[in-house]
């Protein structure tokens, strides 16, 4: 469990603060995120403080279950019923926690907005029984956490874009777009988690000139080679200091600069699919007498240059940026964020959390905002960034 | 497709009338019933007019999808969440269709509340990861819906009854309270479908003062019957003139009144696992030299004399009830029915048309008032009846 406590500006007077929590279970499994989130200030210019944050992990037998649900694997629809029930129940204890810790009353919450453990996500429609069918799955009942913390709930958030043809996904660029929009200055929300991508919002934008697109591996490339090395014993590098003792191998920097995703136009979009085993396999164990420390060092680089070459290919010719706010995993990893700025010189540096938005924290807390505008019959998806038709209000309102 | 096209009262002058759609699909799989459905007057005493309703059959192969995931066989997530989808696309046919068929554009419709279709349901909590879970599962993306008519849905009704600790089950009993309450007549709301069940409003009842439980068969044994003599030809005896042709066979009659079931107290619910093929060939097709016509007479006979047994011992003993109101498939049997007046002379017989309610379209329309109630934050189940901890306000609303 971690904790968080940061504000960022301070409430505008007359503006209406209400109290949200943000539920977020990643596809990772290893827990449920809850955001204990204060918002203010008017529909289109939020200010949002991070009250507390709790992340609370899946029992072991939970997390097993959740992970056959989405594995593909076949399940009957009794596991996928049971699963979406108890699942609510661990949401509703967590929300409840989150309250705990942050001192509040579950009955001062305006609403809570869970994302939900997705099972499944197909962004792309394929033909089902004649019709273009895209979709989406995320479960732990809204109902439940209703019910047992006394409020109304916000949940799937995804199906309401995909029902307007977009691919349901990503959905924080509407939040990137609320807290980091500037009359003159032009931001780059950059998320390094697994993969990295970025939410674009020139100077001045309007919703409709917000776009993002994945960059390639955040630290995906990175953890897969600690986890080889380790013989699975360790999962990531901490802070990048195993990274910081190893050298770049110009010669799998160079071969893996030129695969063939780096070189796709936007909207473009990665997973495990481009970036995981048979990736490493293919550019850096192959190499001859590979060094731990340099094979992590070569991947910090690989990431930081993606990043700053999708940059320069494909969002400096078309506007003035000026901010580059970092969040995700990514961030605690200091070489990493080093050398970003060394290569970005032109941006100015930003944690998320001089937005509001705690790095750890800010998807969390995305889905508390998400959930506010619903609640205000706003638009929460941004359809230049999902392919949507149309903006529309996302989510299912659940009264307890 | 069938049409309807009945009223019952006048609307109250002052009372705001607005136009529902309500949607259907049963655990048989034989297609989405839609009601058009004008409601008006105050919250608790509605008045509702059904204005069309169309019955649109499954495609052959979304059907057996449908039946495949409702089988508990394993299926995937994926098969789960593009069947969602999927029928949500269908469900939208069917409230454009019901809308074209009563020359109402769909803008004109306050809200749709769809049942959905159940692929799991236990009422009943058992052990998962530690925690007493029941659950249920309806399936046809709501989301969906909204933005294919452009009106907000409410859909998923059961689960927030679950959450609240009821079986989920029945919710129509809210319907015939509403409809059919009155300060000095006690009535019975008999819905024949393959299992008949009633609803017991007590003459002045509140809320807490409705109950209801499961009859025993309705038409259940006779269509197994049927399947079974004519090698799965035809499916149900129409009018009940095959069975006016037989006789009643007094020790097949006798032996099965005396099936554990029927002595059961309330609350009790049936399904296939009492009334199923193992009750036909314990009961009727072990007797020697078995006639179709008289097996069906029997079987009619075991239907009506069981609804009146559980009525004058579980029912009358603790009311004063007058009113005998039908609905369900069984109503189209004029046997049946004139066996059930012989029976309960006492009672005055009608059929749910005289409420409002249209025989083949009261399910449909019971989720149009269901939603329309959700609409104004008003609960949707009776405790008493589902075994809710309390009255909550049900299912979730999508936005279009």
């Amino acid at each position: 469990m971690r904790l968080n406590n940061t504000s960022n500006r301070a409430t505008p007077t007359g503006a209406k603060s209400r109290l949200a929590v943000g539920l977020m279970s990643g596809t990772s499994v290893d827990g449920i995120d809850a955001a204990l989130v204060q918002i203010s200030g008017l529909a289109e210019i939020p200010r949002v403080r991070l009250r507390s944050f709790l992340t609370t992990g899946y029992p072991p037998d939970v997390r097993n279950r959740v992970m056959h649900a989405a594995s593909g694997e076949p399940l009957t629809a009794q596991e996928v019923s049971q699963l979406n029930f108890l699942l609510g129940e661990l949401f509703a204890e967590a929300v409840l926690g989150v309250c705990r810790r942050g001192r509040v009353s579950p009955k001062r919450l305006s609403i809570i907005g869970s994302h939900g453990q997705t099972i499944y996500h197909q962004g792309r429609p394929t033909q089902e029984s004649g019709w273009n069918i895209a979709s989406t799955l995320q479960i732990g009942e809204p109902a439940v956490i209703a019910a047992r913390v006394g409020r109304p709930v916000v949940a799937d958030f995804r199906s309401a874009d995909i029902a307007a043809g977009g691919q349901g996904a990503p959905l924080v660029p509407m939040v990137d777009y609320l807290l980091m929009k500037h009359p003159r200055k032009g931001t780059v929300a950059l998320n390094i988690g697994g993969i990295a991508n970025i939410t674009v919002v020139p100077p001045g934008a309007r919703p409709g000139e917000v776009f993002g697109f994945d960059t390639g591996p955040g630290n995906m490339v990175m953890d897969s080679l600690v986890r080889h090395f380790t013989g699975g014993r360790e999962s990531y590098d901490p802070g990048g200091r195993r990274a910081s003792r190893g050298s770049v191998i110009e010669g799998i920097l160079r071969e893996a600069l030129v695969f063939p995703f780096f070189a796709q136009s936007p909207p473009r979009s990665a997973g495990r699919e481009q970036f995981g085993k048979v990736f490493i396999e293919q550019y850096f164990l192959s190499w001859p007498r590979l060094r731990f420390e340099d094979a992590l060092r070569t991947a910090l680089e690989l990431t930081v240059k993606t990043i700053a070459v999708a940059l320069i290919r494909f969002v400096f010719p078309r506007f003035q940026m000026h901010r580059l706010v970092v969040s995700g995993g990514g961030v605690h990893n200091r070489l990493l964020t080093r050398r970003l700025r060394e290569l970005l010189p032109q941006l100015s540096f930003h944690r998320s959390d001089q937005f509001g938005l705690p790095v750890d924290a800010k998807e969390a807390m995305a889905f508390a905002v998400l959930a506010d505008r619903t609640l205000q019959g706003l638009p929460g998806n941004l359809p230049s960034v999902t392919g949507a038709r149309r903006a529309v209000v996302l989510g299912k309102i659940t009264q307890p």
